[in-house]
């Protein structure tokens, strides 16, 4: 049996055993750890590379330090045997899918899996932004109790009662965000997607337009996959339309928001406090934003933990999987998913 | 009418227009801000003084920084007049009851009136040192990202699945939190209590002795008031039957975990991660605990919010004009409940 080349972009962390499995299909191979995306397409091309043999790439995030961004010069740049990308995260915005979708090479993400660790991590930030746990852990951290009095001077939160929660794509994610979020006593649900969901997906949560969930919600959730439609969804003129002191919390894309725009509303005081897992320009990130003790600042840990990232990581490795047994991924993105020649693969 | 005179220590910060009601029936005074225990005693027994009429003392935590705790020797000090101590929160371990129950002086808490506040706080800490996120938030706030790599170079989490969590204390505050962790997806809460709860306030959560909750819990979450049979009760040897890598969440009071024999069992990896709003010498924080980037340190803000702030302050009031009406406050602690002269009251 001739093994076909899978190339993994990004460390395995947790899921060496299906790692271990997919080596019994699959010729599994890395790129050397100082490789730049000049190199990469050099070994792309280069006959005497196994790289050249690559059929299927796997992918992190993390692993754009090596390649950049997977766009169109990426995509043009792939041997032609390359038939799959499978991208372990549930957003896959660094990856321009038309270009690839343009050669007929198929793209996956790992939806769902995500949905539970990132919802732990937004119920954190959003209970941290409400309550000023951030002002108050900075404050403490920095020797100001007991000189500056009780809960060491940090000025008092809010409590989930009478609150309206505004939930900005209410998908996996935010669902599981609402769905941990009713026993905390808040007054109402109200979220915005393009189209109204049906009520067992609603689960209670009343259907807004985009403008009535910027003008009645205490607090904005944002859950919305980041592409053209979503940049700078928060602008300046969408905070203008917000409450006085809303709070801000956002586990999806930093580039949802206008991160200027958003560091002059916390500092006019019409965002009260907001709670940051991503950011614009992440890895770098702003200090004017972080040095705002209002803002509790996560550096994207929405998936790092054990349990989920393993999860992921292995189902990454079925997609691998069922291309090589199938001619298909499992879990082929939106904007793949209705085209016919991928409907025509074997 | 003769109005009664009230003596209100610590600031009232909301409740303003309950105060206001209040002082149509009784007259409300303070202590001058520089009052010291010792002028406080003079105060109190200087019949040219307001002080030396009071029937009825309201405090805060706080206030003890003007009168120190209310002990024995204050207890004794106090004119014959006093009738009452309406204490502004659900712990009241700064008044040793006993010595007010042997003069016959009644003392209310603010019970439930804190639980839900304290249980949003309690989730926050727990989910916070079960994901890494203390440690997430210094790396980046100390500029690490992204030279460290994902995540800021923080370890990775863990995620509830397959976690028992167990309630020491399974009180009105003990339920609220596990009303609100249950959509987590642990996989099991435990509880330990003097007695086993009927099954309707058990709610799901199995009894267990002591010893279980120790060895059996993945995350031990403590909710019992401070007395003298609770003090240092997770001492070394409660650390030693812990499981390898335990996360700690103690939103109760501090010295109901001997921290010295914490700090150890941090250090040693035993106790993996901790969640702590409360200090065994607060507002006195060891530099030691806090400079671990496992801990996520709050300064006391389980009730640090408006809503409840104010709510509690309402309670208190509400108490005084119960004495001034009926003779009883509404919620006395329990162990004066049961007291024949307390039944006997008009």
């Amino acid at each position: 049996m001739i093994r076909p080349v899978v190339l993994c972009l990004g460390d395995t962390r947790f899921a060496q055993e299906a790692l271990q499995q997919l080596e019994l299909i699959a010729e599994c191979v890395t790129l050397p750890e100082d490789t730049t995306r000049e190199k990469f397409f050099t070994l792309l091309n280069d006959p005497t590379s196994k790289l050249s043999k690559v059929s299927i790439i796997t992918r992190t995030a993390g692993s754009i330090k090596q390649t950049g961004r997977f766009d169109k010069e990426l995509a043009e740049k792939l041997p032609d045997n390359v038939v799959a990308i499978c991208h372990n995260g549930a957003g896959y915005d660094q990856i321009d899918v038309r270009y690839f979708n343009d050669r007929h090479i198929q793209v996956s993400n790992t939806p769902h899996i995500v949905s539970n660790a990132t919802a732990d991590n937004h119920v954190f930030l959003l209970l941290g932004a409400l309550r000023n746990f951030s002002c108050g852990s900075r404050n403490l951290l920095e020797g100001k109790w007991p000189q500056t009095g009780e809960s060491a001077g940090t000025p008092y939160g809010h409590d989930p009662e009478g609150k309206t929660v505004g939930i900005l794509g209410l998908g996996s994610i935010g669902r599981a965000i609402v769905k941990r979020l009713k026993p905390f006593g808040f007054k109402e649900f109200i979220y915005h997607n393009r189209r109204k969901l049906s009520s067992d997906l609603e689960n209670g949560c009343r259907y807004v337009s985009f403008d009535e969930l910027l003008t009645q919600s205490d607090i904005i959730s944002i859950n919305v996959p980041l592409n053209q439609n979503t940049r700078h969804l928060l602008d300046s003129n969408a905070f203008e339309k917000m409450k006085q002191g809303v709070v801000i919390v956002n586990t999806a894309r930093g580039a949802i928001i206008d991160e200027v725009a958003l560091i002059c509303a916390l500092k006019s005081g019409k965002v009260r406090s907001a709670g940051l897992d991503v950011f614009e320009f992440e890895p770098h990130v702003s200090k004017e934003l972080m040095d705002m003790k209002q803002v509790l600042v996560l550096p994207h840990m929405g998936t790092h933990c054990v349990e989920t990232t393993q999860k992921m990581e292995e189902h990454v490795f079925r997609n691998v999987e069922s291309v090589i047994k199938t001619g298909k991924v499992i879990s082929i993105v939106p904007e793949i998913c209705e085209e016919e020649w991928f409907k025509n693969l074997a």
